[in-house]
């Protein structure tokens, strides 16, 4: 029988029990070789293969094309915000961004620095409950790329649909979506994720980049920070984040064994089905967010009376329901659901949350 | 008994068990809490304590005065070469470089990307096999800062004294020394070390910098590589590396137990003496360095015959004595012998050389 909790945590978030495990056992001696991962030489035969196995791996899973590659960098997403204007958006060039909360605020905020950046749709105007559809979109013709960010995992606003840019690079923050179902990685430019809630451990960053928009870096861009260098080094220019990347391998492993990111669909259609249905017909609880809009991992909702947050959240804890309180900036509850929580976890919330409602509502 | 090798990595490099042992039995339930480290919100209250303790251990192991800050960054000492002049080089100041060896020349390299670098004395002309005493620099008056890497990992070159540069601050690159011995931080204006020799694994990077230097970031400079902005928000402006953090904190716990960097001092001193000592005396084996620039850390040597690399190298494999082949960039055996690395592990070492050389010799 587990003591392990149910952590609904944002991210660093919960990781799969089986890989924890693993890598428990592989602790002190990765098979028999008498030394932890975390103690190899990155550029080692042993740790090569593991670096390789997890980036096929995860080829697999996105089904990325060959003219990708994929980069395990340092720095997580907000280091991406400089990172990619640095790389992709000429001195006087122009980015299309669209903000729908609070990360993509973030990512333009940052961009600005280094250019002309167009703020082509916001949600502000809907207070951010809804995603402004492409048709009200304002396009820069000729724009270096357009930037968005496909769930943003504070608000819970996720777009269900990918924008159409034609030949402008389409650029995307996947940090809190990535391998929850399928995506068609041909239709982006670049997609890059913070491993902390679907991939791994914090302290690692995957970008996935197609080949033709390496190389344009500014003079002025770091080494590090420059996804050329990064991509003809195999992401080891120096060393990289050996055990995150160790770990993220673990991940995708067991991604593949429960049937990659189609089984993760469904099971994640499930399990916000099953959440957001409860919510819905409660009259307790409420979430905000436009249905074609809402997240599938990151739920937050609010009890129909503020002042029993504290009690909701203390009843939770005690249940080993951790991690429920939402972000300060927006107060109430978030329910974050990544892949590593499964159909059960989801049942135990809502157990609690009918609970609850009957105690104190 | 241990089926642990002796692991001779330059980086990453061998972790004490002790510190291996208890991050496995806290893998999956960290205290009774239900889940890892790797699972915990940066700005839970438990995670903060763990990231709170790490780093006032480490201020206790260092006598980090109280007007410095210790920053746990991502990027590794590659990325500090950017961030280095990027923080604290103005647009048209100059900057004082020490070259002794493959690291200070990248840092050099990197520094020159962004203003006027001048190399104040380089062991070049010594073909890298002592340091330019400080009576030859040619320090510019005025400079932003002087910067030296006080071990070369690859050379096996490292200073056993600190520059003296009176009111110019002093930057170092300690990634393959810094815990080894004391050290007095306040001669130092900014101190910065990738962990994964004698800290954690790979993935951080430690920065302890005098407060007045902080500030003075490029207008260009990414948010995420300003020191200011990580200082200002306890190194959390974003996800760190958590989990990369808590084993740290591990490692600076166990350094306190066993006497902190005034026994590791006594120690690394025994282990460099026995295995220089064994070398001088064999006829076999050599080193070239300077004595009074021989590192404690990283100690390459050849054999007579270079014919016998392979040979030396697959029975060193064959006890356990792991990662002895040294940098490709200079060819021989290379023994990296960092903190966690006992005196066991040298006389496993010289026992299996002297064993060597009389059948080889």
């Amino acid at each position: 029988m587990s003591n392990r909790a149910f952590n609904f945590c944002a991210g660093p978030a919960a990781l799969p029990e089986a890989v924890l495990q693993r890598a428990q056992a592989e602790m002190l001696n990765w098979r028999g070789k008498g030394l932890s991962v975390m103690e190899m030489s990155h550029r080692s035969e042993d740790y090569t293969a593991i670096a390789e196995k997890a980036e096929q791996d995860l080829r697999d899973l996105l089904g990325v094309p060959s003219n990708y590659k994929v980069l395990f960098l340092q720095g997580g997403a907000s280091q991406q915000f400089a990172e990619i204007p640095l790389n992709l958006l000429p001195e006087n060039g122009t980015a299309d961004y669209i903000e729908t909360g609070i990360w993509s605020k973030k990512a333009i905020e940052e961009a600005r620095r280094y250019g002309n950046i167009n703020v082509a749709a916001s949600a502000k105007s809907c207070d951010y409950l809804a995603i402004p559809g492409q048709d009200q979109w304002a396009l820069t013709p000729g724009a270096a790329y357009v930037h968005y960010a496909s769930n943003e995992t504070i608000g819970g606003l996720q777009f269900d649909w990918v924008p159409q840019t034609g030949d402008t690079p389409l650029v995307v923050d996947m940090s809190s979506d990535i391998l929850s179902r399928p995506i068609d990685v041909s239709r982006f430019g670049l997609i890059y994720a913070g491993a902390q809630k679907n991939i791994g451990p914090s302290g690692l960053v995957v970008v996935i980049v197609r080949e033709d928009l390496l190389g344009k870096a500014r003079s002025a861009c770091p080494t590090m920070l420059d996804y050329k260098i990064a991509a003809d080094n195999g992401s080891m220019y120096n060393t990289p984040a050996t055990y995150s990347w160790y770990l993220s391998g673990l991940v995708f492993e067991w991604l593949k064994e429960q049937g990659g990111v189609q089984a993760m669909e469904a099971r994640n259609r499930a399990k916000k089905d099953r959440l957001y249905g409860f919510i819905d017909a409660s009259g307790f609880y409420s979430n905000p967010i436009s249905l074609d809009a809402r997240s599938w991992m990151n739920v937050p909702f609010r009890l129909a009376d503020e002042r029993l947050d504290k009690a909701f959240l203390a009843g939770a804890d005690a249940r080993g329901l951790l991690n429920l309180k939402g972000h300060r900036s927006v107060g109430g509850m978030r329910a974050s659901i990544y892949n590593a929580l499964g159909l059960d976890a989801i049942e135990a919330l809502v157990d609690y949350m009918a609970e609850f409602e009957k105690e104190n509502g």
